[in-house]
C-alpha cells in the first residue's frame, strides 16, 4: 500500500470549497479566476478569502482565514508555499483539507500546477485523491507552566540569535531528560514536512512526510560533535536559555513567518500539534518524484 | 514515562544466564571470573559459551552461540561492541535479553563499566531494570523472490564498492517507489542503534533508540543533492545495481561483520528484521547521558 | 624548515614591552602582576594600556591601544582569543609583534599557559622564539569606490541576516568575476586563522595559517549545491544585496566584534589587509599539537 | 587582470598537433574527424595516438600516449574528464600544453563542446588562447627513501580500505609535523584541479585552480572532530598505516585510475609534481561559469 495515503472510493465530499490566494500578480488573478469558474460551473459552493475577493475585485470582501477554514470543506491555496504554510496552519486548526496550486516555482507543499489545475482539480473532486496527513508543531514560549505566547507551525520552530553577531548559549531537553548545552546560531526543531525547509538548509536529513517524528538541527555549532538529532514524534522538546546569553538575543519563530521574542526566565516548549495537517494529492502522488524534481536527483533509468 | 524502558515492578525471572565473551585477555578473563562467581553465589544456573569456557579454562567446552541463547534466560556480553553485535544477532533470534559489560572503551551497547559489574548485576537480578527494544534489519541478496543469502544486521546493511578505485552506479527503491539513481562509493542502511556507529561517520544524523525508522546514508555521493535519507521503521529499502557497475565490484556487509559477494541479476532487499533485540540496562539508564560521554557533549551545568 | 617560523637568532629586540588586558578577575591581576614584575626583574620598559592599568591599580593610567603598540617593541596580551582580536587588529597597523598568554581555555592566539607564562617569556626574551604571520582582511563597506566605512578582521569578514527570521539574498564576484547569486543566512569571509573559528561552524576546512588563501563560507545555504570555496589571498571579494533583500536586514561584522548595517545601495568588499599580524611563539611551537588539543584529535601513538 | 591565465599576444606556437582520444563511439570519431580536416585545412603538422589512428582507420598505427606528447606543440584531447587524465599525467612530463573536447558531458578539465570545437580551435590556434596552469601530484609508495613506486596524479592520490568492511588506521604527517592518527576509510589528498572531483564527494571544499594548495580530506572517519585540512602547496604528505591495520587492506590510487597494493612497513609519500600541467582555454575562460554550469548555481540576474 502506499505510504501517500489511501485513494478515496466514496463519493467526495467536498461542496463548500474555500479559496485563498495572498500575492497580487496576473497570474495569481489568472488562476483563482479560472479555478472559480470551474467549481461554479460543476455547482460547488465558494467561499473567497479577504485576500481572494480583492484579488478578484468581487463585490462581497471575503472571510478572514480563520473564518474561512470554518465554512468549508476544502481549502484551496493558489500561491507559493509561503502562503500554504499560513493556510495549513490555519485550516489544521479546522481540520480542513487543503489543496495548494503552485504559482511560480514547484513547491513541497504546492505541488499542482496552474496549467494542469483544473483537470487536477476534476479527479480530485471525483474521489480521484489522496490525503497526506502531515504533523503539526505547537511552541509555547514562556515561564514553565504557564506560557505566554502559543503557536503553530507547519515546518519549524527556531530558537535563534537576534540582534548580535555573537553566538548563543542553550540546554536542550527532550522528554525531560538532559540532552546538551550548546553554543550555536539556534536550534531548528522541524517536522518531516519542514525537513526539506531550513533544516535541510542547516545540513539536516530528509525525513519521510510519513515518518512519525522531529529532527533537531543545530545552527552553525561551535563544537565539532553536534549532529542532527532525529526523535520520536511525541517528544516534548524543551530548551532553556544559559545565564550567558542575554535573552534579548534570542528570537522563536514559527515557519520563519512569526517571530517572538524571549524574555528574562522564559523558556520553550515544543511538542506536536495535536491537529495536523490534511494534504490533499491527487491519485498517484510520489513523494519521491517530488524531492527528485526539487532537489534536482537523476531521473529513472529507461 | 521514561523512554528508555519501564522499570520491571515483578521478580525477576533470570534464573538461567549465559556467558559470552570473545578475546583473550587477563581483563577479559578477570571479568568473567568475577560476574561468574558473582552468579554462582546467587546461585544462578550458568552456562558458558565456548569462547568463554575456553577463556576460563572450565572442563565442559561450553556451547555455540546460537545452542547457548536457547537454554538462558539472560545473555550476559563481555567485551566491546563488536562482541555485542556478534550475541545481539544471535539472541535476538531466541528473544533472550542481553546485557553488555564493556572491556576497555565505554560502548553504545555494552554500557556496564567492568569495576561496578557485580553492583549493576545485582540490581538488575533483584528487578531494577529496564528493557531497551532495538531493532535489527533483515537483509535479503539474491533473485527477486529468492534470496540466495539471509542476513541479520544490528547496526546496519552497508552497499560498498570493492577492489575497485572507481565508484558504483545503484538504483534504491522504497517500498516499491523509486527514489533515485546514485553513484557514490555506497549505501548505508542503518537502524537507530548503528545511527552512532558507521553512519554517523558517513554524515548521518542520531536517530534516538525508541524511534521506529531506518536511515540511509549514502557514502561519498558524487552529486552533491544526495542527503541522508529518514524513513519509516516498516519500509522495505531495494537496491538495485546498475548495468554500468560490475557486480563483482559490490559487496554487502551486514555490521562490518559479514560479507556477501554481489552475482550479475541480483539484489538487495533490506527490511526490520521480525525480531528485535532486547538490551538490558541499569535502572534509570539515561541514553542521552551515554551519547554525551560517548561524543565528548559537554555536560549539564551545575 | 618548519612552517611555523624561524628561530630568531639575533638578540631580541623586544626591550619595550606593551602589556594588554581587558576582563577584571582573580586570574588576570594575578597573572598581569607576575608578568610585569618578572619583566621589571629583566629590566624591561612596560607599557600598560588603559584595562591593564586599571586592573593593576596603577597610579599612571595607562594606554589606549592604539597607542600603546606605537611606542612598544612587543605586546603582550593577557586574556582570551577575544581579548586578542582587539590586541591583533590595532598591533597589524603598527607592525608591533603580539604574544599571547591565555587565561582559562587554550585559545588559538593565545597558547602560552599562565603557569608556564615566566618560563616561556624568559626563552622568548632570549631569542628563542618564532614569528608566525598571520594575514587580515580589510572590509569595506559603502558605495563603490567610496566606502563609509572601513574595518579589519584577524578572523573574519561576516555578512548576515539581521533581525530577520528569512533568508537574505546575494551575489558574490571574486576579482570582478560573477561567483553565485545565493540565499543564505550569510556569507563568511575567513583568513586561515579564522578557519577555526566561525568558519569551522559553519562547515568550512582547516586552513593551515601559513597558506595564503581565504576561504568563504555559505551560512545555511538554501541551495544543496553551495561549498566552501578556497581563493587565493589577494583575491578580491565583492558581495553586492539583491534587489529583493531589504539592506536593513544585513549587517557586517568584523570578528564578530564590530558590526556595521548596511545602507541601500552599498556594497561589502573585503581583501587582505595591507599588514598583517607578527604573532610570536616559544621555539618549538607546533600547529598541529595545537588543533590536536583543541579539537580533541588523537594523540601520536607511542 | 583575470587569474585564468593570460592572452597569449604572439603568433601561435601550435605548428605540430597531436590528437587524442580513447573510446570508440560515432560521436568520437566524428568529433576527431571534423578536428583532423581543420587541422590539416590550417596546414598543422597532425600526429596521432594509437587509439585516436584505430578510430579514424588510419595506416599509419599512431603512437604511445608518451612518445606522442614529446613530437607535438600542443595536444587535443576528445572524450570525457577520464581520457584528460590520462593525457594530463603524460603531457605535464613533456611540458606540452593539452586542451580538452568533451564528448558527452561537459567536463572541468575538458569544457569545449564538440559543435564549437572548429570555431574554438580557429580562436585558439590565432593565439586567443590563455594558458591555465595546473599543479599535479607526484606519489611515492615504498620504505622510507627508497620508493618501490612513483605515480602521478591529476586530481588526487587517494589511500583507502580495499577488500574489507572495516576501517583503516593511519597517521598523517605534513612536512615532517605529526597530525593525527585517524580511523576511517581512507584518506584523498587532492589538487585544486582534484577538489571538484572525489574530494568534493568526501565533503572537502572547492579550491580555485589558480591556489597553490593542497586539500586533505578523509574518508568517512570515525571521529566527529575529522574536518578537511588545506595546506600550502609545496607541503609533503606522509601517511603511515598503523600496526593494526594490515596493509594487505589498504590501496592507493591515483585518480582513480592506477591502484597499487601496500606492502608491510611501506609508507605513501605525496608532494607537488615537479611538472605542472599546460591546460589550454579559448580566451575569456571563466572559472566560476564553469562551477555553475557543472553544480547548477544560478546564473547571474539581468
Amino acid at each position: 500500500m502506499p505510504r501517500e495515503g489511501r485513494v478515496n472510493p466514496a463519493p467526495p465530499q467536498f461542496q463548500r470549497i474555500g479559496l485563498l490566494a495572498k500575492a497580487a500578480g496576473a497570474n495569481v488573478a489568472a488562476t483563482l479566476r479560472a479555478v472559480a469558474g470551474f467549481l461554479a460551473g460543476r455547482h460547488h459552493e465558494i467561499h473567497l478569502s479577504a485576500s481572494s475577493a480583492a484579488i478578484l475585485g468581487t463585490a462581497p470582501p471575503g472571510l478572514p482565514v480563520t473564518e474561512l477554514v470554518r465554512v468549508v470543506d476544502l481549502l484551496i491555496v493558489v500561491g507559493g508555499d509561503g502562503t500554504m504554510l499560513i493556510a495549513a496552519r490555519a485550516a489544521a486548526d479546522a481540520q480542513v483539507p487543503v489543496l495548494g496550486i503552485n504559482l511560480g516555482r514547484l513547491g513541497f507543499l504546492t505541488d499542482i500546477s496552474p496549467d494542469r489545475a483544473t483537470e487536477s482539480l476534476a479527479r480530485i473532486l471525483d474521489g480521484e485523491y489522496v490525503e497526506d496527513p502531515r504533523c503539526l508543531l505547537a511552541a509555547q514560549v514562556g515561564e514553565v507552566g504557564a506560557p505566554r505566547v502559543r503557536q503553530t507551525a507547519c515546518n519549524d520552530v527556531v530558537l535563534q540569535k537576534w540582534n548580535t553577531a555573537r553566538l548563543i548559549e542553550f540546554e536542550t531537553y527532550i522528554d525531560g531528560s538532559f540532552v546538551n548545552t550548546q553554543r550555536s546560531d539556534g536550534l531548528i526543531v522541524a517536522t518531516p514536512t519542514g525537513s526539506t525547509a531550513y533544516a535541510l538548509s542547516g545540513g539536516g536529513p530528509l525525513l519521510h512526510p510519513a515518518l512519525d517524528a522531529l529532527v533537531l538541527v543545530p545552527i552553525c555549532p561551535h563544537a565539532l560533535s553536534n549532529r542532527p538529532l532525529v526523535v520520536a514524534g511525541d517528544s516534548v522538546v524543551e530548551i532553556v536559555v544559559s545565564g550567558h546569553t542575554d535573552p534579548a538575543h534570542v528570537q522563536i519563530s514559527c515557519d520563519g513567518q512569526e517571530t517572538v521574542a524571549l524574555r528574562r526566565g522564559e523558556q520553550v516548549r515544543i511538542a506536536k500539534h495535536a491537529c495536523g495537517l490534511r494534504l490533499i494529492h491527487p491519485a498517484g502522488h510520489d513523494h519521491y518524484r517530488l524531492l527528485r524534481a526539487k532537489l534536482g536527483w537523476s531521473e529513472p533509468p529507461r
